[in-house]
């Protein structure tokens, strides 16, 4: 089993470089043969080609985003944690909250990403505020 | 599938039923053949009779539990939510976060639900100050 410490490290991570756009990064992240769900109910992708496609895709429609740790749970080789989500679409920041169920195997590489949030909860940002919670 | 609303007034009804340390109502809201796993990793249990046990041996060991909803988030017939746990031991009010996942049926009632916490989060509540986040 990955030690937690471990764990939180690849989850700080992945926030920062899905923040960064960082296709290679994110990759690096991920084991052999991971799935990610994104959001829950959508179509499951598998492996490394099918991941990044999709993460490429996504940040070709924005001009940027941020991934911004709310809180994060770390038990034994899984985590739940919980951010809000602020992609820029155009010119306009937008934000929503969103929360993340994952699974890693013992050199803490992710090997499932499940991810809970409704597009209809996306809204602009005014100023510099934070989405307030509900 | 149920409707995200009523899944919504599930989770709520949870959240105060624990709260209240009702098991009777606790109850109602879990299907027949429903798991828990509460923390991620421990046992799991099953049925209506082993939950209703693990509840109340919860509860004997306490004088009184909050859960306090931070961020719920319901996609189809699934939800990941964050909150805040206050149990009170003797006289000395506690607090962590945690983050539950949940499964439904088609009547809104609970299937599974895996608590991701870590005990050794658990902390004195000086006054009546909101934990901090991380």
């Amino acid at each position: 089993m990955a030690d937690e410490a471990t764990v939180h490290r690849t989850i700080d991570r992945y926030l920062a470089s899905c923040s960064a756009c960082d296709a290679d990064a994110v990759m690096s992240l991920f084991a052999p043969g991971a799935t990610i769900e994104d959001p829950v109910g959508s179509p499951i992708r598998r492996g490394h080609d099918e991941i990044r496609r999709f993460f490429v895709e996504l940040w070709e429609r924005l001009t940027s985003i941020e991934m911004r740790p709310l809180h994060i749970e770390v038990v034994g080789n899984e985590a739940a944690f919980s951010m809000e989500v602020r992609p820029v679409i155009g010119d306009q920041t937008m934000a929503m909250k969103a929360i993340d169920v994952m699974t890693f195997d013992d050199d803490a590489r992710i090997t499932s990403m499940r991810a809970y949030f409704r597009m209809s909860s996306l809204r602009p940002v005014e100023g510099e505020g934070v989405v307030s919670d509900g």
